[in-house]
């Protein structure tokens, strides 16, 4: 490719990445210059930004250590073992840059999380406006995240291609976003529904005391677990997402023009317009005095992805070298982002049949919620399935005729497009908590009946986006996990060729061959142990911070009748979910970690590459049952909430509350972290390709 | 071979079908003639036992409707299109040997059923004299259903091999066989279940009237269900494995010698001696005065089990041509069987940690029974999927060195192995529901209390046993679909090779390549929406039914009260059951064959291979997830109800209560029947291979 272009497509990406940043710094600052006057809210607002801090840095302590072990295995083993290597330059790059990986999603995850417990105060109290402007705020203040987190990915990969060039290195860079991932979502996720599980039970169920009562010691650490679970976390995986789906494109680019050809620079300048479509679309995002919040924030996804498309087609049109299959590849990924989108939204929303039969069949008791929920989750990931099969398909089947080795590519590309957007994905997601926070303080605040309906309504309308976000989340997630799958393959047999076995290629995994069949079927139980070590480490952690509570209602004197000047502990409260998160998310991240790293040793690659597939295949199975049930018994008990099928306080709504306890960790602990279960497990695999073709049994 | 020991080897087959079809006679005439003289009991037992014969009826009927036109279709299509054969013939007799296999298979279960439906009064009244007499009549009642399920198998098998001696006519003698077992297991299952959960909502927790009250209009249709759903079903099921195995261990053993070699007569003798000790195992098989019913029933299981090693061993130490590595196949697909049998009991009993801890969470509430269970449930998988790559691995590893296709005719001996000792598994599982029936009988005859203790002590044996039996069923069945993924492949080279495209022939399926890919993921969602299928037809069903019963208790005057003569309509409950449990379980599995069609259609067979695999997957995990963790709730309630958590009546067994109440469709319906799925789609791909080799789009 021409000197001058690859310069142009590199200007852009820095000129984007640049207006990212100081657009996410325009909008943190306009945010911190809103009114904030009510004393009340502020001092709440600060208890929960305090709380969050506190997670983030207990968080982010143990999280350097972790890293720090693995960065030292990375020196002693990756790429190949520091004794045999001959170059410890290498080993040393590739542990700095796995830093790198993590610092920056850090980084991202820290800004986020302040601008967020800025905006939420805002929001309440302009809430007393109306809904436009306080639809501004909590919009604005999630967009900070969504730029942010988009930029710095961008930011490092390009960085660590310019300066290193190697794309095995960016491996490395993208293992330590998904570490960091792991912590944040699995993490965060855990603390959250500690928090909300204990906070309801014991307020709700026992003391029947409101939702957000100040008096209920876990109401702060509750408010707290939105901001770590979905702004930190889901900003997080998708950092993650992002980086490895650019990652494997950019590892199978390679190999097809040795890092200086028009189809790395396609990656870089898709990913750079992906940004630019998404700072419009954030820049076009209002909501009129009557209008519908979720509108607003669907319209403007969908003017990120018609700007995306066109400025897509665009370049391929202007580029030489730029394929047009290649674009129909990342356009085909974008559109079933959408689909999948859509079809969660069907299963979840409380406008469409399924959430009103699950009501419905509340009636009848608990255990119809339940299994109702349960039916219609696994109903639900069939298109998203067939979605994510048949965008690889399609990306395979147009890439194919380009030549040996552009089907894989294809595939990475439809990833790639499907995650152009998601810094207005984000961005929305980011929204969420920030609403729901926001009517929480407009409650504790005593705002008045208006401010809190009109919280109400941009909080309904975060739910709904929510549960699309998710979904579009997984099946992203879907897609970058099969390119890691050919970045996998690519890696061993570049390792094969380095080894002077460049004879014994790699074509692909026999799913008839007994190791590759042995690896797929202990790659498919994998999920399902991760999700059931998650969810009993909320049902623990929830015991520990029940009793907690309990203990502060009995030693602290006229703590329940809201003695004036009581106040419960808040921070212990916080303190256990976090330490307790920490505790119980670590031993399932190492389970995944060790298992994949005991199969390569015992059956080779081959059956590595097996446990990948079956780890891909049930983890997405897993992942959109638990998120799609959850929201689905979520926005059932809302819907019976809004007086539907006897309402608030019948025995369905007492059936639907059971429902949703047992949705909340299906949805916002393992489900969303599966994702990040089966990045890092892909990472691990790719990183140690050398290790398993040399150290292997079989 | 020599023509005099293969002459042996089906005069041996020969010999122990005979014994086995002559000792099920006398056990069923043994059994009828113990005494029955208790005139309400006789009343009551008659009522289950023409409810089981109204649905069984009923079923065949529309059974006899479905496999006409699958016959019809068979004709028209298999193995080729009859315009384009050449051979009618061909086609007709696959057609007809598909009769057959529903037929042996239907003969079997109507047999087994009637004997157990003779069994169970004499069970209750035998009870009245301690243990001894009433395990006797029990066990000997469900052994008459081990013996002709195998024995049925084996005559059909072999009648089909000497007379047609074409293995792939063989495979629709199979299909035959997993028709019917679908009907059976998920028509079964959806029946039994209604029934259940209906008699319990309105009984127990609407009107607090004991179980197996006479004045529930549900409760004789609740005792057919164990019948119709235990008995029959999961005789048909293993029957049905048990048929798939020997199919697709003949396919391959004909591949490799032709029809007339040691490898094919291995396969006749390993059963036929499998049936021998099976003979062995169930004449051992008794308890002292006071002995435990599940050490009995554990113990003679060991007995079949060593006696068929040594048997096995011994003939191929004899049979010239018989391998040892084959036989080392054999074991570890035995062995494997136990030990999935063993981490089922681990996860199941409530001797165990596990049920005490789900117990303990029901504390809790009803939330964290439901997520404790799904948790433990999921960590349950791990063992079983292991342990069926692991048995499969190593009998790939064996043959192997044999020669080429020996490595998968290994992994299918394996599943033969497993499956030898199928006559005992079905004894112990046909005792369980004859167990149930007794103990409620010994209640409604009034026959005191050391009875009811007695009956309880027999029946808490039987579901302790039924939970193993289920991990062992699965675990068969996922060997055997290995297997058949094997056959799929012979199938698709010996169309090959017919249509002069020998050249193309299929050395496996790469899923690194597309279709695959694209089968494997559609494939993987199939299992989770035929289960979600089932498991809303049970509930729509049980709607029908609950509205029936308060009609019932609404319209008939002095039933609540128990005033003498007054009876419930208990006909119109079980007719009820049955129509709707046929209603809704048609549409589950024509979605599971038409999705295989289509896919094969769309993908061809690299696509069908995914499928297959994919479904297997998923299958299993699902199927290992829904039957621990419904055994785990039920036992947890059991635990709790015996005295623990607070017993009876406490917050905890309500919680307990809800638990087992989403586990029974769990555990008795979706559970087991994705086996049964699994095999008709996978018997489904093999038929039709010549059609998706000449008819796909891609």
């Amino acid at each position: 490719m021409e000197p001058n272009i690859m310069a142009a497509i590199y200007g852009l990406s820095a000129v984007t990445i640049v207006a990212a940043f100081l657009y996410a710094l325009y909008l943190s600052r306009w945010v911190k210059a809103q009114k904030n006057e009510n004393t009340t809210i502020e001092r709440i607002a600060g208890l929960i930004r305090s709380g969050a801090n506190a997670f983030m840095k207990k968080e982010y302590r143990i999280l350097a250590l972790f890293s720090s072990i693995v960065a030292v295995l990375i020196f002693i083993f990756l790429p190949k073992p520091v004794w045999t290597s001959g170059t410890v330059g290498m080993n040393a790059v590739m542990a700095i840059v796995y830093l790198f990986g993590t610092v920056f999603s850090a980084i991202a995850g820290k800004v986020g999380i302040y601008v967020a417990s800025l905006a939420n105060a805002r929001t309440a109290e302009a809430a007393r406006h109306g809904i436009k402007p306080a639809f501004r705020i909590a919009f604005r203040g999630g967009a900070v995240m969504g730029l942010l987190v988009v930029g710095a990915c961008l930011l490092g990969v390009m960085g660590v291609m310019l300066l290193i060039g190697n794309p095995t290195v960016l491996l490395s860079f993208s293992f330590g976003a998904s570490s960091l991932a792991l912590f944040a979502k699995a993490g965060g996720g855990i603390f959250t529904k500690t928090a909300d599980v204990s906070a309801d039970l014991v307020g709700k169920v026992e003391l029947n005391i409101p939702e957000d009562d100040p008096r209920n010691p876990a109401v702060i650490a509750d408010n707290v677990g939105d901001n770590v679970g979905d702004v930190a976390g889901m900003g997080a995986d998708l950092f993650d997402s992002n980086v490895a789906s650019m990652s494997a494109a950019l590892v199978m680019a390679t190999m097809l023009d040795g890092g200086q050809g028009a189809n790395v620079m396609m990656v870089f300048c898709y990913a750079a317009l992906g940004l630019l479509a998404s700072i419009v679309g954030i820049f076009t995002a209002k909501v009129g005095d009557h209008g519908s919040p979720t509108k607003a924030l669907n319209s403007s996804t969908y003017v990120t992805t018609g700007v995306f498309l066109v400025l897509t087609a665009l370049a391929t049109f202007i580029i030489p070298g730029f394929q047009w299959r290649v674009w129909g590849a990342s356009t085909a990924g974008l559109l079933v982002g959408v689909i999948i989108g859509l079809a969660t939204n069907y299963f979840t929303d409380d406008n469409r049949p399924i959430v009103k039969k699950v009501a419905h069949a509340s009636k009848t008791g608990p255990a119809f919620t339940i299994l109702s929920g349960v039916s219609y989750g696994f109903l639900s990931v069939l298109p998203a399935m067939v979605g994510i099969a048949l965008s690889a398909l399609i990306a395979y089947t147009l890439c194919e005729p380009l030549g040996s080795g552009y089907a894989m590519y294809g595939i990475s590309m439809a990833a790639v497009g499907m995650l152009s957007i998601v810094g207005m994905i984000i961005s929305n997601d980011a929204y969420g908590p920030i609403v729901d926070n926001a009517r929480g303080l407009a409650e504790m605040g005593g705002l008045g009946e208006e401010a809190i309906r009109a919280a109400d309504e941009l909080d309904s309308a975060g739910n709904t986006v929510k549960a699309v976000t998710k979904g579009f989340a997984i099946g992203a997630a879907g897609l970058t996990v099969i390119a890691l799958l050919g970045a996998f393959m690519s890696e061993v047999n570049e390792a094969l060729a380095q080894m002077g076995r460049a004879g014994e290629v790699l074509t692909g995994f026999n799913l008839i061959d007994p190791t590759v069949f042995f690896g797929i079927l202990v790659g498919a139980a994998i999920p399902a142990v991760f999700s059931a070590m998650l969810i009993l480490g909320v049902d623990k952690n929830a015991q520990r911070m029940i009793g907690e509570i309990h203990r502060q209602f009995r030693e602290i004197k006229g703590l329940r009748d809201g003695a004036p000047g009581v106040e419960p502990d808040y921070n212990r409260c916080i303190d256990i979910a976090t330490t307790g998160a920490l505790k119980e998310l670590i031993p399932a991240g190492l389970m995944a970690i060790i298992a994949t790293v005991l199969v390569g040793l015992v059956g080779g690659v081959s059956a590595v590459g097996g446990f990948l597939l079956g780890n891909i295949v049930t983890g997405l199975l897993l992942a959109l049952f638990m998120s799609n049930a959850g929201g689905l018994w979520d926005n059932a008990k809302k819907y019976i909430e809004s007086g539907n099928e006897g309402g608030k306080g019948s025995e369905a709504h007492k059936a639907a509350v059971i429902g949703d306890t047992v949705g909340d960790p299906f949805k916002d602990t393992a489900g969303p972290s599966i994702n990040t279960q089966i990045t890092v497990v892909s990472l691990v695999a790719s990183l140690m390709a050398t290790i398993f073709l040399n150290f292997s049994i079989m």
